[in-house]
């Protein structure tokens, strides 16, 4: 061991020891509704994208292992072996790209995480309030471990979601076994040589299977350490460890510092939008100004938009011809929250970028580009038929830090992920399940909710 | 796209051809012979590692999951799913490090790749033929990666087994599913956001876990792309893919020059001794002085070697107290060689490093540095009571490419291993079995024999 080894604290025990020995629900009330947010959040995302077809064909893949019947797929009556099951919501959750950001390290913390937990926590019989203990937790690892090497990981080519997010997976899921610190170490040492997932992939559907593949190997190292399976006590750290194989940078004090006292999944936010958050400010101006003002598209002769570079540099396609395109479409965008009042899954359609009223509103809408705006800020003007100039300036777009997604909001966001797969009903108890998961005895109730047969 | 990316061959896209269109046992007889002497070791690893704690662990943790019987697990009566038995048949057949060594990348090729096909083969019912030509184009797609990123992606602190295995068990299982050029390369791409394994993990059982775990994430990434699943077509080669991301090296040439004429397992090595190979040189100077001069432990007075600098540093332990730390000694490992007349497994058990003969003749071997000497090289004397002085130089230590393994020397290994779990004259019928593999219509005869109960 060199001397700069000696000084390298030992995380991969610390956190174990973390993990394993952090009281129940051991934070204050706003980290545990940011819990509970989290968790609706992604159970909403993991249904509404359920007849994916990412998800079609990694069930169908799947269905060729002959699983057993354990844990539920969220959204469908299948059921499939729990590491299966695992992997299955961890790519429906993200298929949309609609669900959690932790901005901070721009990890999509809740896909692998909850959904490693969720199987395992059903299948074992576990009470609720340990799995919302196992998804603070892992997110805590995983979003911890993000900071200590985010941006150079990410700037590597990794995608963070899946190549730290095992670590979170594997983290909650030895938390819902119920593993001693030094079995929890080695689970977390398990779950450190499989990282998951590289940039190039963003665009296909292995960008989601990032997240599932994470979720599944969360939930294998935990059983693997359960059964005394071991790995290097200094996985994470050492020299030829994880963290200094794939990353540049690796600040230990990201993940030492107030352990136990600030919680990262404080800092977890939820996209009101489905499309890229760089849009988010533009989009949230107008639906402000439309709001507002009760417009029509009939009634506006242009929109004008100044907005950061990125928008244009990421989103600047003119005539896009799928709904995945109009994802990268600042005009469609706009054009279809100013007509719908919701930027929705929905409006990212293949029919609704084809509509005659959303191309005519979407000619009409222009966008300039203004260096001094920030990622998070818009500056929207609609010029009217009848010569009103209406203008809102947005200084930090709705689902950042600064202008949180409401709980109103999270619901309607709910609803239209769940009501086109489960019914409205179905989707208001699941709501209501959620904001009292921690009382369940077990998870029986939330997971039969979430199938339509249940 | 930049012009340096321009310049890149698209590579995922010609591997995926390569392997979907190269033409069945379209290779020369010496590439068919090491196909099957490769089949034939790991049989033989995996079959002797198969009641390894670390398989154990493994197997345990799979039965949490209740997986369905497709698959033999090599030397034991349970059958698990196919990605399971790819998983477990990788962890035993690298649990001794035992396996074969492409030697120009330290790829342990076969416990990754041939683990995934024949699980895969096993439970489609594939004839032989096609198990050893998705073994060699498996190998070719590994090894080809493999040489593109050594060393400085190993430098930096990757397995490279497990982290560039993943592909070739894709290949392999995407030749065994008979997917076609496009399908394959998706198999492929999928299986580059997979790669497993930091050598931080050496020492502990995740370092086999490496080898079963791509295994298993080929078999998934088949059945994925199987079902449509899609993955980047330059999951391998562009900017933001695996390659450029794990490594800082990526000789593009590697991959395409001779693809189709040179095989790389034709450059594949078997270990005759079961320790790390930097001590072979010396153990195959000792068994060569022990049978020529029908030596006895206790007419040796001394044993003197000069060695290269690498074994004091890796294997200088003089007191080893256990039979791993057996195998980092290479006083130990010489002593039991002239005494045993072998270097197997069984001469690295705690018994035989405590036995008395064995400490009493390991304290009269000396090693001293010789800086002028390959890796591959050792002089051994062996000093009598009855004062003669017996010498031997090894140029090139047995199983290195100068001087390969016999296939009477595989055999004698594979009874070492297989003998005393199936009996030795199911070793000889399963050694017959893989001569005659390629012939065979299924693979039912091969994996029931490998069963204890079959």
């Amino acid at each position: 061991m060199t001397s700069s080894e000696r000084d390298t604290p030992p995380v991969t025990r610390l956190l174990g020891e973390f993990v394993a020995t952090h009281p129940s629900r051991g934070w204050d009330d706003r980290v545990e509704r940011e819990a509970r947010r989290t968790l609706t959040n992604w159970l909403g995302c993991a249904i509404g994208a359920s007849r994916h077809p990412s998800v079609e064909a990694v069930l169908a893949a799947i269905r060729e292992l002959a699983p057993s019947e354990q844990a539920t797929v969220l959204g469908r009556d299948d059921r499939v072996d729990m590491a299966s099951a695992a992997l299955v919501n961890g790519v429906s959750a993200h298929a949309f790209d609609f669900d959690d950001t932790h901005l901070k390290t721009i990890i999509h913390p809740a896909a692998p995480i909850a959904s490693a937990a969720l199987a395992l926590a059903e299948q074992t019989g576990a009470p609720g309030r340990l799995l919302v203990d196992a998804l603070v937790l892992g997110v805590e690892v995983a979003c911890r471990v993000g900071n200590a090497v985010y941006p150079d990981h990410y700037d590597r080519g990794w995608h963070i979601t899946g190549s730290v997010g095992m670590l979170g997976a594997a983290a909650a899921c030895a938390r819902v076994l119920g593993l001693d610190p030094a079995h929890t170490s080695m689970a977390l040492g398990i779950a450190a040589s499989q990282p998951v997932g590289v940039r190039e992939q963003f665009g296909s559907m292995t960008k989601s299977l990032h997240a599932g593949a994470a979720a599944r190997n969360g939930v294998t190292a935990a059983l693997l350490a359960r059964h005394g399976f071991t790995a290097s006590e200094r996985a994470l750290e050492a020299k030829r460890g994880l963290m200094q194989t794939f990353s540049t940078k690796s600040d230990w004090s990201e993940i030492i510092a107030a352990l136990g006292t600030r919680f990262e999944i404080s800092f977890n936010a939820y996209k009101p939008f489905a499309c890229g958050v760089v849009i988010h400010p533009a989009i949230d101006g107008c639906i402000q100004l439309r709001d507002a003002h009760h417009l029509r598209a009939e009634q506006i002769e242009r929109v004008t938009l100044k907005v950061h570079p990125l928008v244009i540099e990421l989103t600047g396609k003119t005539a896009p011809r799928s709904g995945l395109e109009g994802k990268f479409s600042v005009y469609h965008a706009c054009a279809a929250s100013i007509l719908f009042g919701q930027a929705a899954e929905s409006e990212f359609s293949d029919a609704i970028v084809a509509r005659s009223d959303v191309v005519g509103l979407r000619q009409r809408v222009t966008a300039e580009i203004d260096p001094a705006l920030g990622e998070d800020a818009a500056d929207v003007t609609i010029v009217c038929r009848d010569g009103r100039q209406l203008n809102v300036f947005v200084a930090h777009a709705l689902g950042s830090l600064e202008r949180p997604m409401s709980d109103a909001g999270l619901e309607r966001k709910f609803h239209g992920l769940v009501d086109p797969v489960l019914g409205q009903e179905r989707a208001d108890t699941l709501i209501a399940q959620c904001a009292e998961i921690s009382g369940c005895a077990h998870l029986d109730a939330l997971t039969a909710l979430a199938r339509p047969s249940g």
